[in-house]
C-alpha cells in the first residue's frame, strides 16, 4: 500500500514504501528516514500563529483527517537570569501534556494512524515517546504496545500504565526493536518510533508536529525572525532536531524569518556520535561514525550512530555539537532547579550546552535550550542539596 | 505594618492585620480568609485575555511588583468524549510548569513577597503547594521554606528539594502548621499557605492568582458567556474554589459574562466537611460542622472543617457538594488515563463528580472539572489494568 503523502530519502532520494527508514541508505550503514515535501507557510502569519502542531493545520505533511489534541504546545520560554545581554531562554517542554516534547509528534502521528485506519499503534521506547504514544492512542480509542527494557523509570512506567498502553518489556535496545519490527511486519501495526537498524528515526508524519517548536520560537524569541542566536537541542535520533531544522526551513522559505538560528546537538558525555562525527573532516566519514554508548543519568539521550537527518540539521544551519559530561549537566540539573525549573536531566545536557554557547558567544545572538521534559519523569536523579542548616540557619532555634 | 492592600473579612467585616484568617471568626470556631476588594474588569475583553495570572494585571488585587512567573496559566481544556450534548471539559492544570495549579497562586504570592521585602516565604503543604512555591521562590531568589509531614508522596517530596526548598518534617497536619506559625511569627517569613486552626485558607494575594482560571473558562467554554454550566472543584480549603468565584463574580460584575456558572465542591467520601456542611439547614450550622477526615488515595484533599469562603462560593453560585467514594473516584482515575488523561488521584475526585451532574444534568449546560494536577505527582496509585494479553491477544503470538 502505497504511503498517503510520499516519502523521500533526504540523503539518495529514494521513495520510501514503510516507515522503517531508508532500505538503501540502510545497505551502507546509514541511518536516514525519508521525509515528506517541505510545507508552504506562505501567506501565513507568525503574530497569529496560536502555537502548537495543530496551529497552522496547512503546515502539516502528513496525512491526518481531525486533529488529536490534549492540548500540546504552546510551551513556555523561561528566561534564565544570568544569560547575558542576548539572552538565554529554556523552552520549556515539560509543560505538554504528558510532561514531554513527544507530544507534540505522537499528537500527529496518532491522527494519521487513525486516518490511515490502524487499530493498534506500536512504539519502541524506554523514554517519553512511551507516555505519549500511549496519551494520544487513548485519547483516539486505538490500542498501544509500547516495546520498553527495563530500564525505564519508575513514573514513566507508571504513567504509560496508567494511559492503558500495553508494555513489552525485552531484554536490551537490539531485542525491543526486533520485537517492534516483527510485530509492525505480522499484524500491520502502526509504528510511531523508530524500530530499524541503525536507528533511521521516527515516523515521518508525527515528526511533522516538531515543527511547531520553531515556529513558536520564531514567534516568541526576539532576535529570532532576523536570524540571530543559536537553538541547542538535546539529540539522540534527532527527531526534535531535524523537525525544528525543517520549521525553520520552511518560514525562511516563505520570508517569515530572514535566516536560521544556529543549531547545536547536545549529548552526554558518554554517548555522543554527533560532537564524534563533527570532528570528523568528510561527510562520507560523518555519516559512518559509532560510538559505544556509556549509560548516564541522561536516561533519553544514548545512541551510538547519529541519524542522517540530525547531521544534515547541523549541516544546514551552521551547527555543531556539545558533549557534556555528566558531573556538568548534573551540576546544572541543580542549578535549573535553583533557578525554579526542574527538569529531566536530559534536559540540563541542553542547558548545560546553551550555557557554553553562549559564554562563547559563537555568532552571538539569543540561545534557546530546549528543556525536552519534565524532571517527575525521573525523580530518582535527584541530588542531594546542601544541608537544610546551612540554608536557613534560623531553622536551628525552631522548637521540636 | 499594615497590609498594602487592606483585606477584610467577607463573614464579618473586619479588617485583617496579617495572613493567618480571621481572628474575631476563628474565635467563633470558624476558619475566614479576609480578602482585598474585588478588582474592576471593565474595559477588558476576554477576546483579548492571553490567559494566566499576569494576563490582567490589573485584576490582581495583590500589591506585586515585576511578575514573577515561569509560563503558568493557559492550560488545556480538554473535552471527554462521553460529555453528552452539552460537553463535558477538564481543564488540565498538571500542564502548569510544576504540574499543578497551583502555580497560578503562587506566582503572584512570591511576587508580592519579594514586593514586601520578604527573604524568605514559608508554606505549610504535604501536596503541590510545596513543590509551587518552591519553584517561583527560586525562581524569584527568596529562601523557601517548606513544612510538611511524613506522608508527601516521593516524586513531589523529590521535586520539591530539586527546587532548592528546605523541606521540615513534622508528625501530623498541628504539628506541621504550629511549626510554620512559629516561624512566621519568630522570623518574620512570609506565609504563602494557610498555617491556623481551624484552617482559614492561604495568603489572599496568592489566591488573586486563582481568578485566571474563571477568566480562561469565560473565554474558552462555550455557553460559560451566556452563565450556563457548572464547575466542578476538587475542594479542601477552597483557595482554588473561592478564587474562582471571586473571578466570576468579577467577570459578571464588568458585564464581560451573563451570569455565573454553578460552582460544585468535589470532596472524597472519607473527607467531605462542604457535603456534611450543606446537608444542614441554617447557615450557623453549616459554618460550624466538622469531620474525622479519614486518608485516601486523594491526597490532596481531606480537611475536617469547612472554611467559610468556600461556603460562600457555593452559597453565592447555586452550589452544591458532592462525596465521592474511593472505589468511584479510582475508577475514575482508570477511565481517564483511558481517556488520554493521567491525573492525580483527586483531580479524578472532580471529575467524578462532574460527571455525576452532566448526567444529572441539573440546571443543564456545559460542565467542566478542574484536573487539578498530573498523575506524576504521586505514580504509587497507579493500579493495575487488565492483563496485557486479554487486552492485545496478538501478544501471544510474539517471540520471545
Amino acid at each position: 500500500m502505497p504511503l498517503p503523502i510520499p516519502l523521500h530519502c533526504p540523503r539518495c532520494g529514494a521513495a520510501a514504501q514503510d516507515f522503517s527508514g531508508c532500505a538503501a541508505c540502510r545497505e551502507e550503514g546509514i541511518g536516514a528516514n525519508p521525509v515528506p515535501p517541505l510545507a508552504d507557510l506562505s501567506g501565513l502569519s507568525l503574530e497569529t500563529y496560536p502555537g502548537g502542531p495543530w496551529g497552522w493545520p496547512s503546515a502539516l505533511s502528513a496525512p491526518v483527517g481531525e486533529p488529536v489534541t490534549l492540548g500540546e504546545g504552546g510551551t513556555p520560554l523561561v528566561s534564565l537570569p544570568e544569560g547575558g545581554p542576548d539572552g538565554l531562554w529554556v523552552k520549556y517542554e515539560g509543560a505538554n501534556p504528558t510532561g514531554s516534547h513527544k507530544d507534540r509528534a505522537m499528537a500527529v502521528g496518532v491522527a494519521a494512524a487513525l486516518a490511515a485506519g490502524a487499530d493498534t499503534v506500536a512504539a519502541a521506547s524506554s523514554g517519553n515517546a512511551g507516555a505519549a504514544v500511549a496519551a494520544y492512542a487513548a485519547r483516539a480509542g486505538l490500542r498501544c504496545v509500547v516495546f520498553t527494557t527495563g530500564e525505564v523509570p519508575g513514573p514513566l512506567r507508571a504513567q504509560i500504565d496508567a494511559l492503558g498502553a500495553v508494555r513489552v518489556v525485552r531484554d536490551g535496545t537490539a531485542a525491543r526493536n526486533a520485537a517492534m519490527r516483527e510485530a509492525v511486519e505480522r499484524f500491520g501495526w502502526y509504528p510511531l518510533t523508530s524500530y530499524a537498524t541503525p536507528a533511521p528515526g521516527g515516523n515521518a508524519y508525527a515528526n511533522e508536529g516538531y515543527k511547531s517548536v520553531a515556529y513558536e520560537l520564531a514567534r516568541d524569541v526576539p532576535g529570532f525572525r532576523e536570524g540571530a542566536g543559536a537553538v541547542v537541542v538535546p539529540t539522540c535520533r534527532a527527531d526534535l532536531l531535524s523537525g525544528i531544522a525543517r520549521g525553520f526551513r520552511e518560514l525562511r522559505a516563505a520570508g517569515l524569518v530572514a535566516g536560521v538560528p544556529r543549531l547545536v546537538a547536545a549529548e552526554p558525555a558518554g554517548a555522543a556520535p554527533y560532537t564524534a562525527a563533527l570532528a570528523l573532516a568528510g561527510r562520507a566519514e560523518q555519516e559512518r561514525v559509532s560510538v559505544e554508548p556509556m549509560p548516564s543519568p541522561a536516561f533519553s539521550l544514548g545512541e551510538s550512530r547519529p541519524v542522517w537527518q540530525g547531521l544534515d540539521a547541523l549541516w544546514g544551519a551552521d551547527g555543531s555539537a556539545i558533549a557534556v559530561p555528566t558531573e556538568e549537566f548534573m551540576a546544572e540539573h541543580l542549578a535549573l532547579g535553583a533557578r525554579g525549573l526542574f527538569l529531566e536531566p536530559s534536559s540540563a545536557v541542553g542547558v548545560a550546552a546553551a550555557r557554553r554557547v553562549a559564554r562563547e558567544r559563537v555568532g552571538g545572538g539569543p540561545v534557546v535550550a530546549i528543556g525536552t521534559a519534565t524532571g517527575l519523569k525521573d525523580t530518582a536523579s535527584v541530588a542531594g542539596a546542601a544541608a537544610a542548616e546551612e540554608r536557613v540557619p534560623e531553622l536551628a532555634k525552631l522548637l521540636g
